[in-house]
């Protein structure tokens, strides 16, 4: 498996983008950073960044869209249309730097579209605003475009919300570029179980994307992987073998108390770790397991990965 | 609007089928009755169901399929084809009593459908299998078929389990006759806002039924209408009317301490209410708020709301 | 340790609850079950219990009250007195009962006390009731009460809602033999760490019993133990091995696919594997992992408890 | 009733606190604010502070205690002792800070203490912490102490986290000068029915504040007061009049998308419609449909609340 991390628990400290990538850098089995759009742009010019991915032997994984404070409306449902041409004009932008950087995708995350208040928002047109904007983005570059969905967090209900809905939000956007990243946080607070539309996605070819991380299920805890659902992780990581998934898996955790390099390196090693859970027991016996429909069977299993390493 | 109410409230204190109907002929203002299948057409004949219904002015709305105890690992992701093949004969002989009995549809939901462990279910080939089942149904019978969702119980995990998810489903299920019912109590347990999945079928023509209800979030808690949430239910009626929709609105409310009589007439009443105070408001003067993407304005016509009647 | 299992997931299949003790006699590694008051002790006498526990090498660990139907408007917080006297009446029967087998505890658990809807219950008058009702239970027996809470269902609101309230309550009751019993889905349901709550009750020699199972959070799901949340039954563990917890573990968890032998057998199993890793790891090993404060050193302990077996 | 509101809704857009003084005393209705030690005081001395509020005919509620990232690890329960004095120092400090500009109270939320992760907090050893240094500063202040909880957010899991845990705290804690501050949001958060601790904590004279707001339950929204929840805060109301509650009611909101002055004034103006709708129903009415234990006349004062006005 390819993992990434996430520049922003880096500079938390105080450093540049590039002295967090010199940090990444030196954290084995991480060989892929996502970067922010345009955030981690700002101070750095494409060459310099390229150089220092290079010479940390980094590769970009994803851009990540940011819409910060002046998209406080919308990005792609404001109802301005000049700052929704502007977030359109941006996703382009960084599909742009992307592909100038060899990178594998956008991934645009709409925080600020939705609404707080009942009888704020009309729902329909916001919705075809949506589509709108992201077949534009699709059909404008040449880059895969994956939306993250999030069910709440800036704003009281986002716009798009669910697996489901996302799923949805594809097919009328009709376009082959366009898939899913999965946030395991973001399914939980949606009372989801992560494999379970991984797998639907993995299945159709639509995932392009999986932030790994945990937590309690209310909000974006970011806590470090399988550190609350060690199960639930190890059957995400079942189906991403079953599927020979080959995007990468990104660390999406917020170390608030820890060292970002530490946090990050057990994070590697707890994915490390499940990866070998997996293949010892082997992806046969567990569809063997699975097959037979069965809490008695599933709950031996998960006994036996506590044991098996 | 139109309002039908749940005839297992009255079956609790000992009557029978036809006595809850005598029951619910006398409560004002509520002119259809749901019916279960099978377990409501088991003492009684259709001509003395016909009969009861037509001596109380009452007309049946759905048909609503219950598969119980002998379906506990599922209905139409059963992995024994046998019963998953009965299940979905028993979809289709309700689908004809609807008929006989001049029913609008028939309502299915998978209760013991999905999973409870990690590792226990096959997603992916589930998914498939409810394809099949519903389009064999949707395509086997001339009936509205319409798909209600919920997220956990009678199952952990439930197969199907957002509104985005049904969305999808009907997709690829893709046939005309085939529907969405949204249950309040049901979309609060995924912390949806009713009023958003409600606004985006309607405007498609897809939502074939509506339950009302009332809850706190985490269970199916079936309080009466607007209890909790009034302006949340406020806003669903607001679009149910702006849309004209001419289905029923159908009490799925749990009477335990209370009288199943007073219980479904305060639920109308406060329906009454709710269409009562969008009337006095104007569905102009709620576009003209919402059109404003304003908490303040939303706000302020929550406050006008809890005045106006 | 010492484990408890319950017996109506026996009772489920149509077996007699001396059938149901034949069954769990056979399941190596439990040696205690507990009993409901008054249901399990209809249909024979004590004398046929105490052998049929006697041929199978079990021990009576609590007495369990179960206030049904009857008492749909609170047991101790109904406003009938009458009613919160026969309550009252039940919980010294059951003591006596408990005394008689040799049991260690009567737990008492308020399901129907609590309230629906906003407006329903005299708040103040309500807690007064229930910290006199078992004032005089624990006054009048010879026999350790505990009480277990669960925030809802049957109620939307139960009356006696988390581990601070009932601490709260064991002060104003102010009785040597009242004390706590923990439910771990319970405590999910109500979004609190179980390992925090028993850390502190078992400090004070408060914690009378523990209800192991798990679960989503939302609702008593009653899965295996562990299957969900390994890392937080663990810490658990822990505490209960570091201040010597001489009670009894009860399995209440909630077959209902499985078969209940079964079930119990991995639930014992599983339980076993939990008390192998903390002893493997050792006490003073974790102990100096807490002191640390530390979230690194938290997450690499639990990677080093899924190996270390 | 009185009313304060919160400064930082005005700072975010840049003034300066005697310039969101001068804004807030631009409002009807609102007589007092809250402010926060040490961020609020670092600009100003308190002679400008004071003069500000006299010329707004503004009244100090309560000086709220703020740790910031330096109290990462904790206040009361830090492990670095230096910490945990300098956090006990800051209150005392804030104390006399609230006597010279004639406050109402101290406030103390400690967001920062508690844990991430399972096994990373020794929890009998901060919960004395906790005691020992809420005692400590009640005992060396001439002012009421007041302990705001929150269940999460700063951390994962707080160490003060229910309304249950804080009056076991107060007991421990044993001063007279300590009581709790509820927070509508935070109690949400944590599935309790706000107006159940409101009531039992006024009938012992321990509410010394209260924040209203409201949201979804799952995070801190903060949006404006019964626009979510108007029965939750009608109930809230009703006892906060039946017990004469004198101290001050404070708006905990959060205007993001809001102008911070329109905000307020809704908050205010809809506290007033609650006030009236209370005052048009009467006490006493209220007082008979609880009295009564019954939901059908607890919804029908529902439905009344919403067209008495």
């Amino acid at each position: 498996m390819k993992y990434a991390t996430r520049i922003n628990s880096f500079l938390r400290t105080g450093c540049t983008v590039l002295e967090a990538l010199d940090m990444i850098g030196s954290i084995e089995g991480v060989k892929y950073v996502d970067m922010n759009y345009p955030e981690h742009f700002k101070t750095f010019t494409i060459e310099e960044i390229r150089e220092a991915l290079e010479r940390n032997h980094l590769r970009l994984n994803a851009v990540n869209l940011r819409f910060r404070e002046e998209f406080l409306f919308g990005a792609f449902d404001n109802p301005n249309l000049i700052l929704q041409r502007k977030a359109v004009t941006m996703c382009k932008e960084a599909a742009t730097l992307c592909k100038e950087l060899s990178g594998c995708q956008c991934i645009i995350w709409l925080g600020f579209d939705g609404f707080d208040y009942s009888f704020q928002k009309d729902y329909v047109s916001s919705w075809k605003d949506l589509v709108a904007c992201f077949r534009e983005v699709c059909e404008s570059v040449d880059c895969k475009i994956s939306c993250e969905y999030k069910p709440y967090e800036e704003r009281v209900f986002a716009g798009i919300e669910s697996w489901g809905s996302v799923w949805k939000l594809m097919e009328d956007v009709g376009c082959g570029n366009f898939g899913i990243t999965l946030d395991f946080c973001h399914m939980l607070m949606k009372k989801e179980n992560p494999a379970f539309a991984a797998a639907l996605l993995l299945d159709k070819g639509k995932l392009f994307g999986i932030h790994v991380n945990d937590g309690e299920g209310s909000t974006d805890d970011g806590l470090m992987v399988g550190t609350v659902h060690p199960f639930k992780t190890l059957e995400l990581f079942y189906y991403l073998k079953k599927y020979d998934y080959q995007d990468v898996i990104y660390f999406d955790t917020f170390p608030k108390r820890e060292s970002a390099v530490e946090e990050c390196r057990i994070n590697r090693q707890i994915c490390g770790l499940f990866e070998d859970i997996i293949d010892r027991v082997g992806l046969e016996q567990i569809d063997k397991v699975i097959s037979q429909h069965s809490g008695e069977a599933a709950a031996e299993l998960m006994a036996q990965m506590m044991s098996v390493s």
